[in-house]
């Protein structure tokens, strides 16, 4: 088989801080507006990060995780510009880390980055005795975070392309794409490994009610990687698979529980039942940061309620509805999840720690 | 229990064949419009119903049939205004014939309430020697098959309401309701029958993409009718199963094979294997016209390929779309086919011819 022309050049990084004419900024690419706009923001508040990542502006559970490091980043700048002494930071720190950390619940990733930025601080002013070098260090550590993931979705790509054969065709739910992550992707990250492999014949992206990740993110991104994408209706995706067309599923995760179970985005558990029923290998990638070693199983995993707004724009008389975000996916139904250190059974996920 | 207090006058007829100040027309509710507006369109041109039934804006298999048959009835009509020699008439009836029942290719009730028209037309040519009673004859006709449609709904409706136990909450894909027949509905059909003897607690609608039957019409329907619903989005139907939340699946059918492999709105078989993979009975309603005596397997069927503009408004470069709608059930995910002579086995629905 022919290989595929990859074009991942084309694929802009999602999320970067840098040093701007106005100080240290994080730089994000508006998700709400593609596959229209092409939006690039510059902002230097942690504020808008956070309400960013709220509207899904910035979203992906990677992603989230990185931008959260950055919004403390951020604040840690702003209160060294008001000329704020290590004491008030320290004092005002817990509160601002819940802010950030709890702007969405259920990707484990946000509060494991922004904890760990917290803790750069306090090393940084312990070790300074003082502020002097805080900013520059968080700022360091910011980038750091970014290429770690980078360095991990390509390793996860990587482990991944070898579950594939050549010519696959993969279904794959939401957008677990270079858009989730800093760059290249998680289940994406697979794809964009095996196809440079040749391995890649086509992805089918379900379109994901109600945000639209697959119809308006995945197909963006395959597109402009240069990899072959049918979008298809949420619903669709059984009688692809009874039509022989899915040779394996692949999605990303936001939280893993201990013993394998996973959360995702809505719709992940039906797709893993339909995958099961039809003897599709269905793979989940995910960095080893998604796993939450206090959570035993998927019961103990918060799930967010989203604005019934997202699934119905104008509300009729008497007609209640539903949007929980996530959805939680059995171990049992998971073939192998994915990590930067290789393919695990979900049982044995625990290990990967 | 308290019994829910059913509202159905509540529910419009959603076609109907009058004698109007302009001569003879249907009147049809413009589904297309729904929920936003309740636009009533009356008209005497046999070319507009046949756009209609294409548009969506008449929709349901039981209601196609019956448009069907308005069509035919209103050439009929035209033709004799027209002066038309009933040789003129009998010539051309073939090609008229096929271009209504061939409107929207799976539904196989439009097929069948149209050749039945046909033959009554032709049974009165001969019958009077002449077109002098025909236009009357056929008008009665459809009169008739108005209220045959809606008898043999209330007795799918009874058979169903038999299935069900008090305090059901009952998960629905796509409109199989009062909108998709003359009146009372066929899956909500059931919901209405259980409803009014106090055993619906509940009905969940899936949303049903592209087209939003669920989101626009079965949730209209049911909150109109006095029957608490919830909307959902087609990817949440497993975690709501997977909660416990889902006592039965009812939904209707645009064509069965002998074999009882069911034809049905896309989506239908992804929520057949959901329902299995948790022990839920997934129940067919559909009139016993919708059984294809000459398709032995759902293999046989054909599956009406429509627009990819339903699925993406504005198409991004490079991504291809499908869009079929409809999908098979496989007999051995269905629990019970309920026509108006009973509740078969999908295996045994021949019997029921």
């Amino acid at each position: 088989m022919k290989k595929l022309e990859l074009r991942m050049n084309g694929l802009p990084r999602t999320i970067e801080v840098r040093n701007s004419a106005v100080g240290v900024v994080l730089s994000y690419i508006d998700q709400q507006e593609l596959p229209k706009r092409l939006s690039v923001v510059e902002t230097s508040s942690w504020r808008q990060v956070v309400k960013a990542i709220q509207a899904l502006s910035i979203r992906g559970a990677p992603a989230i995780g990185v931008a959260g490091a950055a919004a403390l980043m951020l604040w840690t700048h702003e209160m060294i510009a008001n000329g704020s002494s290590d004491a008030v930071i320290r004092s005002r720190l817990p509160e601002v880390v819940e802010d950030i950390a709890s702007a969405r619940p259920t990707a484990v990733n946000l509060r494991w980055a922004v904890e760990r930025t917290k803790n750069e601080l306090l090393i940084s002013i312990r070790d300074e005795r003082g502020l002097d070098k805080a900013g520059e260090r968080l700022f360091n550590f910011v980038k750091q975070l970014e290429r770690e993931d980078e360095m991990t979705n390509r390793a996860i790509g990587d482990n991944g392309a070898k579950l594939l054969e050549y010519g696959s065709r993969v279904l794959t739910h939401c957008n677990a794409g270079s858009l989730a992550t800093v760059f290249y992707g998680t289940a994406l990250g697979v794809v964009y490994s095996a196809a440079s492999q040749g391995k890649i014949k086509r992805v089918y992206a379900d379109e994901t009610r109600p945000v639209g990740q697959g119809a308006r993110l995945t197909t963006w991104e395959l597109a402009r990687a240069g990899v072959p994408v049918t979008l298809i209706c949420d619903n669709m995706a059984a009688s692809l698979m009874a039509s022989g067309r899915v040779d394996a599923v692949i999605v990303g995760a936001d939280r893993i529980a201990k013993n394998g179970d996973t959360a995702n985005k809505i719709g992940t558990y039906g797709v893993a039942v339909l995958a099961h029923e039809h003897q599709i290998p269905f793979y989940v990638a995910a960095p080893t940061s998604t796993v939450d070693a206090s959570a035993s199983s998927g019961a103990s995993i918060e799930i967010e309620q989203r604005s019934c707004d997202e699934v119905l724009t104008d509300p009729i008389p008497g007609v209640d509805v539903l949007n929980p975000a996530f959805d939680i996916t059995p171990a049992r139904y998971i073939t192998r999840i994915v990590t930067e250190k290789g393919a695990f059974l979900p049982q044995e996920i625990a290990m990967s720690l």
